[in-house]
Formats: C-alpha cells, structure tokens, sequence
C-alpha cells in the first residue's frame, strides 16, 4: 500500500492515474522538467515557478505524488521533489521516453 | 486544421490531450478494446457496450475523435469509429503499445 506520505509502490501504479496526472498543463511542465534534469536529480517545489498559489502547488504535487511520478521529500524546511525515473521506466516501459519527446510549446499554459 | 468533424490531423495532434482524453476509464477501454482488433477495424460506437446513456457515450467519442485518437464515418445509420493506429504510431511512437500493454482490470470502470 502506499506510504504515510502517499507514494504508492510500483505494482501500485497505474497507467490511467498516471495519464491524468500529465494531462493537466503544469503537472506536464513539471514532468517535464524533471525528465530534462540529471536522474535523481531532488528540485524544491517552488522551483518550476508555476503560477499558481502555494496551494494549488501542493495541490499538483499531490497529484503527481500519489499517482506515481515523484517522490517528496522534507529536507529542512524544504519539500523537495525527485521524478521517481527509474521506477516508471521499469513499471511502464517507454512512457517516460514519450513525454521526454515531447515538450509542450511555449506558452502553451494558457491552454490548459 | 481539424476537418468538418472534428478529426485533427496528425501534427495537429497534442500528447497532452491524448493523455487526457484517455484518463477516463470508459474511454480507455474504448481504445484498449480498439487495439485488440484487426487494425482498421471499424466498430459501431454503440459496440462497446458503454454503460451510459447515448448522449454521454456521443460525447467520449467526441473526446475521443478530437483527440485524434478515433476516427469516426458513418455508415448508413450507423456511426462507426476505428482507432487511428497508424498515424498515432508515427506521431506518438510508443503511445498505444503502452496501452496495449496495460489493460485495465476488470471491474475497473467503477474505480473511475
């Protein structure tokens, strides 16, 4: 079962909860931000400079968390966030690859 | 742009709208079900057995269909859809093996 933070273990995962966590603009961006960073690579939240309000940032990482993609974690005051890579790519071979291939276009938020 | 009915064509297409349109769990199985056929198969939309009401069944496949995911022709009366198989697989390399690879399981349509 997933973890007290929500983590859920590969077997856990799944492909449908994953889509709809990367269908949203700014969970993408995220995703895709991470995938552009070296693997392992630990990011504070804050730091994809989403425009959107310290909630709904906790908001999107729950999300993200809870479905799979990352993981959090407390260092300090900070909660950083990790793309949990080599998990996914084991769990749903080549779906990392497919985002990683493809960026959203600039200014593509105000689509979503 | 998008033909008369809706249909994008492939560089139209948008992963992230793929991605959502196939978080629902009706419409995945439309399109897992889909990918179990001879491709170019072509399907009444009222094949799949879709436990919901006309209208609503009429608007996933046009979620479906704008997405680029089906293609839709009539028939006849009768509205048929087959999954554009070639063209995602160009487009989107790896997308629909995903899929195909991770089948819902049964009794999964209540969970969305």
């Amino acid at each position: 079962m997933p973890d007290a933070e929500g983590h859920p273990e590969p077997r856990e995962m799944e492909l449908r909860t994953i889509l709809a966590a990367l269908s949203d603009p700014l969970r993408y961006e995220v995703v895709s931000a991470l995938l552009a960073e070296e693997p392992e690579t630990a990011r504070h939240c804050s730091s994809f400079g989403l425009p959107v309000s310290k909630s709904t940032r906790t908001h999107h990482f729950r999300v993200l968390r809870e479905a799979g993609l990352v993981r959090q974690v407390d260092r300090g005051n900070s909660r950083m966030a990790t793309l949990r890579r080599a998990e996914l790519d084991a769990r749903f071979p080549g779906l990392l690859d497919l985002v990683a291939r493809n960026q959203p276009p600039d200014g593509d938020r105000a689509s979503g």
